[in-house]
C-alpha cells in the first residue's frame, strides 16, 4: 500500500525547532515533503503575496523527506506547494509546530493556522500543531506520541467537509498531559499597549505589545482544557457567515 | 447630541480613491478620523506587525476629517487606532471602499475584511466595503446612498455581538443596483497557477495568479446576489468554531 503523502509548513521558518519535530515525527507514518517560509512569518494570518515574487529552493536537510523553502508566507507555501511542487494530493497537510499558542483568537492572527485554513479551502485534511511554549529550546518530544496519535485517527477518519483541526499542546511532560478535549475557541482577546520609543533621531516609533485577555471559563473552552492539562483541539472552519444571525440581519436591512 | 464617532481604514492606503469617497459619504453622517496603512495592504488578511516597529504621520487631506497614516497593516491600524489615536472608543468602524470584490472566500485574504473583523474583536460594530471594480478610477460615487443607508441602519441597529459585515457592491450605475441581500459566503476558491519567470540572472521567479472557481449556485450565496446585480451583504463571524461538528469530532477522538 501507498504511504500517505504528508505536505508539512509552518510560520516560524523551515528551520525552526518546531517544524523539524514535526517532520520526525511525520516522517513515522508517510511520505513527507516540507515547504515551508524561508523566514519568520509569525503573526502573518492569511496573507498572501501578490505585489511582490517568490522564489523557492530545494534544501538538504537530515531525513527521508524533501525540504523546500519558500520565500512567501505559510499560506503561499501551501498554494505554491499544490501547484509547484506536489505531484500528487497530499493526504494531510499539517502546520507547525508553533512556538507559542495558537488558541483562542490567536487562531485569526496565526500563519501556521492559516496554513492549514488553506489546505482546507483546498478541499484537503489539514492540522495545525502548537505548543505553549515560545522558547527555541521548547521540548517538543513530549508531545510527539499525542501528535502521531491525533495524524493517524485523521488519516484513518476524514474530517467533515470545510473543517480543519487548531491543536494546542500544553507546555508539561507527557506524563502530566492529561489527554486531548475537543472544544470550541475561547472568547478572548488581546489588549493593547503599543510600547512607545524614540529613535536616535528623535523620531517615535512603536513596538505591538499587550497582554492575553481571556473573558471565557467555559468547560467546553479551549484556553481552560489547556490550564487543565489537556491538549485542546478546536474544529475550526473558513465558512465565516454568521448563519445564526441571517434572518435578524435580513429584517434589519428591510 | 454627540456625532458619532466613525474610524475609517481600508487595505489599499491612506491615498487611494476608495478610502476617500468612503471619508467623505462618512463625513456627512459623523465625526470621522482615518487611520489607515501608508502604503498598498492587498491580501495582508489579518496579519499584525511584530517582528518590525511602526511609525505614523498625521497628514492633511481635504474635508473636517483627520487623517492618520500608519507603517503598518489594517489590522495594525485598528490596534493601534484604539490605543495610541482614539480618545473616544468609535460607535463604528468602516473599511474600504475596497477597489475589488471580497466576497466569498475573499473575506479571509482581505485587509479590509480583517480590519473589519479586528474591530469586530475589540466589541466595535465593523463594516467592511468593497467594490467590484479593480480600476483606480472606479465610480464610487454610485453607491453612495446605498452605503449611507447601510450606515445609518447599523448605527441606529446595532450588529449581534460577535458579528461585522461584508459588503460588497456590483459594478453597476446606481439605477441599475437593485437593492442589498443579505446572504451567505458563497463556496468558491482560487484555483492557483503560479506564473513561472526567468530574471536576469537565470534564476526562477513566481507570480501568484489563479482564476477564480465559483461552486455554488445557491440563490442565499453572496456570488449570486452580485451576480444578479444586488448588493451582498454576509453577516462575518470570528469565531471560527465549527460547532456543528463538535459532536463527532468528540467521538472520534475518544
Amino acid at each position: 500500500m501507498q504511504k500517505p503523502l504528508i505536505l508539512v509548513t509552518n510560520d516560524d521558518g523551515i528551520t525552526a525547532p518546531g517544524i523539524r519535530n514535526l517532520v520526525n515525527f511525520m516522517n513515522e507514518i508517510g511520505e513527507v515533503i516540507v515547504v515551508a517560509p524561508n523566514s519568520p512569518q509569525s503573526g502573518k494570518g492569511h496573507a498572501i503575496t501578490i505585489n511582490q515574487t517568490l522564489t523557492f529552493e530545494e534544501i538538504n536537510l537530515d531525513g527521508p523527506q524533501k525540504d523546500y523553502s519558500l520565500s512567501g508566507t505559510p499560506v503561499d507555501c501551501v498554494k505554491f506547494a499544490l501547484d509547484k511542487i506536489l505531484t500528487r494530493k497530499p493526504d494531510l497537510v499539517v502546520s507547525g509546530i508553533n512556538h507559542g499558542s495558537n488558541s483562542s483568537i490567536n487562531v485569526i492572527y496565526s500563519g501556521t493556522m492559516s496554513a492549514a485554513v488553506e489546505a482546507g479551502v483546498e478541499g484537503l485534511q489539514a492540522i495545525g500543531f502548537s505548543l505553549l511554549d515560545f522558547s527555541w529550546d521548547a521540548d517538543f518530544s513530549q508531545a510527539k506520541d499525542f501528535i502521531q496519535n491525533i495524524v493517524i485517527k485523521i488519516l484513518a477518519n476524514p474530517l467533515p467537509k470545510g473543517t480543519v483541526l487548531n491543536v494546542n499542546i500544553p507546555k508539561l511532560p507527557k506524563e502530566e498531559i492529561k489527554g486531548v478535549k475537543v472544544c470550541r475557541q475561547a472568547h478572548a482577546k488581546w489588549e493593547e499597549n503599543f510600547d512607545e520609543r524614540i529613535n536616535p533621531h528623535g523620531k517615535k516609533y512603536y513596538w505591538l505589545t499587550g497582554y492575553f485577555n481571556n473573558m471565557d471559563s467555559g468547560d467546553d473552552a479551549d484556553e481552560t482544557a489547556l490550564a487543565n492539562g489537556y491538549i485542546s483541539i478546536v474544529p475550526v472552519k473558513f465558512d465565516l457567515t454568521a448563519h445564526e444571525h441571517l434572518q435578524q440581519l435580513r429584517e434589519m436591512m428591510e
